[in-house]
This record gives structure tokens, sequence and C-alpha cells, in this order.
């Protein structure tokens, strides 16, 4: 194979653009690596005359992503439009049909349509890549998919929205309230469109679908995923938490268990001593646990230019030499239905309220959360400003039901003022 | 591709017996992600009885490693044997010479004779693939060679040898000296047969090796790097370092320099809130750069069955499934010979001392590092016992020439008792 591999690039914007420039400026050396030239044949984007920092003029244009996934001199469409549906995907139906594979960094379109268009390119003998789809440029659905192929995979976690993880990174290092940074953050333009998909955690559940896939052989499940943003996160819960050894984050874990497939996307506590509560700012990580290996920890930029066009490039670097596996890590026949954890797996949890000062509040709520099953590990009072007093419990391993008992039992105890905030604590 | 891929497996220690485990335990999911069924046909190792809590019934046996490699009924060999030469080079050529693939853990041969053993491949269309050979579990190889394959590396650097972080940690812990807490991980059986392979760097450099050759597209050149062990550490160093916000670790860095290929293995600070600087234990950690992707941190158990057999089974199971890479992920005949760096990159530098606690006995060390060109940044002298005082510096970045020179002029100051000890601060 020394024919040089064509690629068709969908999409122009930041991460268009870094494929474009290291396609160019290491033409060399992807093609001492490769054995092979990589090279642009055509592109695509929604205006042809945008200024993107990098020169076309060598490649072919097409209006039509279906269009430049049809050309004769496309072996691989490489999408970066986005979107889950509409030309995204109607331009990788065309190339897979035609038996061209599709590298693509569309969390959304493959949370949702995975199965569909994994068939779909299984039988023509195609496949889709999507490195860049999860962690940005964290090479973790290669090392999920070929480095631990040896292991029986028992658990993935991971912080995956840099976004979320900068601003509650921020709310607790400058003492801001959650509005405030939200709106600095998008002002700085880190926040999507619709930026519920960032702190909704939608966008993160996207790419725990595809992380929960692959691990467990299981056809992508997005709706499966128990889901709960990071808009109700106050300021004093990231102070009180940091009081007691813990971060905040917005955590994505995946683990087959007796129940079913347990997913989850929600804000947790996590010990500040350990590699999740000391990822500060818009780093990602995940979290690959394996029956063999044990733990293994990848850290990097989970977004921008540059790391996200190095996945990218990764996936077209292995289809310019050869090497390829199933879209999902295996033959998609062979995924399993996933069966979805009607409830998480029991944890401690972290219960802030606020409770009006007078004598027994404290007792009442105590009793409220034995006759629910849930036991005490820890309790801190905070300053007293009568008439209410804000107080924190630690719960001894519960499950989310007891929990959600002994919270529909405070309001007849006539002392707990407000919404109490319960928060998982993952070890 | 149906058919099973089948291992010979040469050496049945705790790794050995750690894949025939996974291959007998995992069979069917393997066969699933593979395509095709991984099978283990023929087995060599020094004792044919031992007791390994795994039965060998079903496999052929060989005395003799290179009989085992040349087996009709054996497509892939797997090198466990270890060591450079001996056994372990003659089965590996033998496998090679007929165009058998060998996967191997096996650092200190691949350091050695990389270059002749991948030539050797190449004229037979195999590889060598030994993604156990560095950092253990931890799938680096894989994410250098593949996952990064589209950005020019910058530098690599890690914390290799689990052993030495293992005691440099309980140093830090316990506040042990040096050689009890060698006495202790030796009764643990964390040493090497020969300890210095471990505690003098030469088995975390012989994986630096191989990360530099697959990071710069050199060959491996093992002589190239300077190497420095933990002898010399002191409980007061880790001590002294960690009041300063630094932890002292066995750190191997890579990077290619205007002045050539710096390849260094030695006790380094790094910043206390890195995460280097919080691998505690046994733990490995390799932390990779590149033009494109920036910095990308992994981490992970470095040695252990269960890891080590991980790895082992990532390269079986790339090769089941077909996927082939250059042993040091290009065409050897492409590599280039590194011209080594007769010097390291100017660093700050840690420097602790004695001096006799007699006036003007600081200026005097002062004017001499000053007089070097070497420019302090901190300076720190701890509790004062008649006649002598341990003093510290941090300096500002120097050469390590500059330093040198103002070591050597110590002496004829008077006033600095025995051996300073100069460490790099790595940032």
């Amino acid at each position: 194979m020394t024919a040089p591999l064509r690629l068709g690039i969908a999409g122009l914007g930041t991460v268009g653009a870094g494929v474009v420039k290291i396609v160019r400026r290491q033409a060399g050396m992807l093609q001492t690596r490769a054995g092979r030239p990589v090279a642009i044949t055509a592109v695509t984007a929604r205006s042809r005359d945008k200024d993107r920092g990098v020169p076309l003029g060598d490649y072919g244009w097409e209006d039509d992503p279906v269009a430049l996934a049809s050309r004769d001199d496309v072996d691989i469409l490489v999408e970066l439009m986005g979107g889950a549906d509409g030309p995204a995907k109607a331009a990788t139906e065309a190339a897979l049909d035609l038996g061209k594979t599709v590298v693509t960094a569309n969390k959304a379109m493959l949370a949702l349509h995975g199965q569909a268009l994994a068939e779909r390119a299984e039988a023509q003998n195609a496949t889709i890549r999507f490195e860049a789809a999860v962690a940005g440029g964290i090479p973790v659905m290669k090392s999920l998919t070929e480095g631990l192929a040896g292991n029986q995979i028992t658990r993935v976690m991971g912080v995956m929205n840099g976004t979320c993880n900068y601003i509650l990174t921020r709310m607790g290092d400058a003492g801001l309230p959650y509005d405030e940074v939200f709106a600095e953050a998008n002002a700085l333009g880190y926040l999507e469109a619709d930026p519920t998909l960032d702190v909704g955690g939608i966008d993160a559940a996207h790419k725990l679908t595809l992380l929960a896939s692959v691990a467990f052989g299981t056809t992508p499940d997005f709706t499966g995923i128990e889901i709960e943003g990071i808009e109700r996160v106050s300021i004093d819960d990231i102070r009180h938490a940091a009081d007691m050894g813990f971060a905040i984050k917005l955590l994505g874990v995946a683990q087959p268990t007796a129940r079913g497939l347990e997913q989850r996307m929600s804000p947790c506590l996590v010990p500040l001593a350990s590699p999740l509560g000391q990822l500060d700012g818009a780093t990602n990580m995940v979290v690959l646990e394996g029956d063999a290996v044990g733990q293994i920890v990848l850290r990097g930029a989970g977004a921008g230019e540059g790391p996200t066009a190095s996945a990218v490039m990764g996936d077209v670097m292995d289809l310019a030499r050869g090497l390829t596996v199933p879209t999902f890590g295996q033959p998609v026949s062979s995924l399993t239905q996933p069966k979805p954890a009607q409830a998480a797996a029991p944890a401690p949890y972290y219960l802030r309220m606020t409770l009006s000062d007078k004598p027994g509040a404290m007792a009442k709520v105590a009793t409220a959360l034995g006759e629910a099953g849930v036991s005490i590990d820890r309790m801190r009072q905070y300053q007293h400003e009568a008439p209410e007093a804000p107080v924190l419990f630690v719960t001894h391993k519960t499950t989310r039901a007891a929990l959600d008992d002994a919270l529909a039992a405070f309001p007849a105890t006539g002392v707990v003022t407000g919404d109490p905030v319960a928060l998982r604590i993952e070890s």
C-alpha cells in the first residue's frame, strides 16, 4: 500500500482546520510513519469564502457533504460538522453505503444512532472511527478497544466535559457563584450554542454512551443514562466538600452490576487527593478498570483545535496503516442489548440542608434518616445565624431509594427549610 | 481470518502464567473481540514440573525455546523469559527468521539489540510488539505509536520503575533511611536479582530507550542515556524538597534539542502539586507531549502479573485482529541515528550541603556559585547544630556545567564539609 490515503473533510471549523494544518505541516512525517502519503482531496463547509487560516485552493470543493462523501477520489470521509442528524448523518450514511470508513468527532450522532450506523458500516465492510468524539486528545477509545482488549472491563469513569470542570474549578478557586462563572464561561466562548448540552450533562453523557458500549460490548444506550447537570451545585457545596476532603466533579460512571448496566452522569464528590479530585480546569480524565490491568488513568486536553485534530489524525493514521477494528470494538451483531440498572449501586452521600435553629432540630433529622435506613458517618454544623443553620451529613453507604425516603420524610419534621442537596460520593 | 491465532509461550514466571490464565479464562471474550480464537499450542520454561497455579496439560512442551519458536503450530512467539541475551534472544531470532512476530516484555533485549532485531523482523515481514516492556499495564506504546501518530512528539517523561518510586515514597512517608527501605523492599521481593537494575536506574533507562525511539523515530540508543540511580537520595533531601513544595522521583526524560537528543534517567525534583509529584507507591506514570495534542498523562500499575499480562494480551489481540505496525512505529530503515546531546537543557537545581558554622561561610558559597554563573533563587538554613549547619539552595535555571564549576570550587572555600547533593528540578 503506497497509494495515498485520500481524505474528504466535511466541516472546516476549529477541528477541521486543525486537521488540514496537520496534514499540510507534517506530510513527510505522516508518510514515513504510515508508509504511504496522507492527502486531502476535497472539502466542504457551510461557507466557501470564510478565511480559516489555512489555504484550501489545492483541494476540490463541494457544497454538499453527501456529494463529498460520494466522490471517487475520496477514500475516507472525515466528518467534523457535528449535529446528531442532518447533513452529518446523511454524509456518513452515504460514505458507509459506498464502503468508505468514516472518521468523526460526532459524539451526539453516534450516541443516538451508533448502532444503526455501525450495522450500515459493517454491511459494506467499513467502520466508523471516533477517537475524537470522546475526551478530545486522550487516546481513550484506542486504549480501551485495543490496549486493554485482554481485559474484562469492570468500570469506566470520567470527567469528560471540560467546560463543566472549568466552571466547578473556577467557582471553588475564585469563590464565585454558579451564575457568575457561567456568564464568564459564556463570554469566553466555552459553551455550546445550547449550553444545556454542557452544563446539563448531555454532551458528557453522549461520550459515556460510547465508552460504555466499547467497554462492555453493549449497544450504545444513551437513554439508559441517569443524567443530572451541574446547574444546582452551589459555591457552598464546593466549599463544604473541600472542608471534608472532597472535590465536586461532573462525573460519568458506567459499570455492569447484577441489576443491569449502571450508567450515570452527575455531580459527585471525589476525594481531593485522588487523580479525579486533583483535576482542575478544562482538562479531561478517564479512568478505566479491568480485571487484569487494575486501574488505568488517562489525562489530557478534552477539546480545542490541536488535541481534537490529534485524535482525528490518530484514526486517519490507523486507516493509512491498514489497521481496522469494528466500530464498537467487536462485530455489531455480537453487541448485547444492555438492561439498564434501575438504581445506582449503594454509595455514601453528601447531604446539605438548612435547619431552623431550635432545640431538637438535629435529632429530628437524624431520626428521619435512621427510620429510612440511612446511617450517618459524619455531621457538621456551620456558622450559626439564627434562625437558620446550615448542616451537612455524610452518610454511610446507602441506596438512593433509602435516601429519597428520608428526603421525603424531611418536610414532616418541620425543621428542614428549603430543598436539601444530596450528592453521591464516588470512591 | 477465523483460524485460531496460535501462541507459543516461552517463560512461565508470573507474567507467563498470567497470560495463560487470561487466555483460558477469557477465551470467549477474546474470540468475540478478535473475530477468531486465541489459542496456546505450546509452552517452555526452565522447569516442567513446577506448579504455576494453572493447568498446562493441554499444551505441547518444549525444553528448548528455539524449538518452541520453530514449531509449525506456533504463529506467534510470546517471549517472557527476560535477559538481554541468551535463550530469549535466540528464540526471538529464530521466530523472526521464520517470519513470526514476537510479543515480548523484554526491555533489556530491545534496548540493547532492538535495532538489529527490528531489521531481522522486517526482512521477513514480521514485527516485534513490546507494550509489556514499558510501564506494565499502561498502553503507552500504543498511545504513542498509533493514537498520537499525527503529532511531532516534543518530550516524553516518566516514572517507570515502581520499585524506586515505592522506595522514595516509603522513605518520605515513614521517615526511614534509604538502606532500611531498600532492605524492606528486598524482603518483599520487589527487587530484581541484581538490584542495581532497579535502584541504579538501568531498568527504567531500558524503558526510556524504547519510548524515545518510537517518539522521535530514532534507533534505540541506550548508551546515549545519562543515568543516575536513587542510591544517594537521602531522607533529608526528601524532607527538604517537600518543605519547598517538591517530591523526588526517579524521572526519565527524553527530548530532541538543538544540541541533539537529550535522554536522562535521574532523581529529580518535581512539583508536589503536579501529576508526577502526586504519584505514590509502585504506580507508574508516563507523560507524552506532542505539538498538536499538548500533554497527555497516563497512569497505572507498572508491574505485576495482571497488568503485565494485560499488556501482552493487548499486543496478542492486535495480531489476532491483523493489526500490525513496524517494530518502532515506522520502517526500520527510516529510523535516524540520534546524536546524543552532550549536556542536558538548563534547569533550576536543588543543592544541599553542610557548611561549617562560622561567620561568612554562606557568603563564600554564594560567591563561588556567582562566579560560576549560577544565580540563587532561594536559600534555606536548617537547624543549627554547631559546628555544622545544613544549607539548601534552589538555583535559577543553569547548566549542569556551570553548576559543576561551582561544585568544583567549593573545596577551596574551606567551609563546605562533605559532598554536596545536586538534583535537577523538572517542571
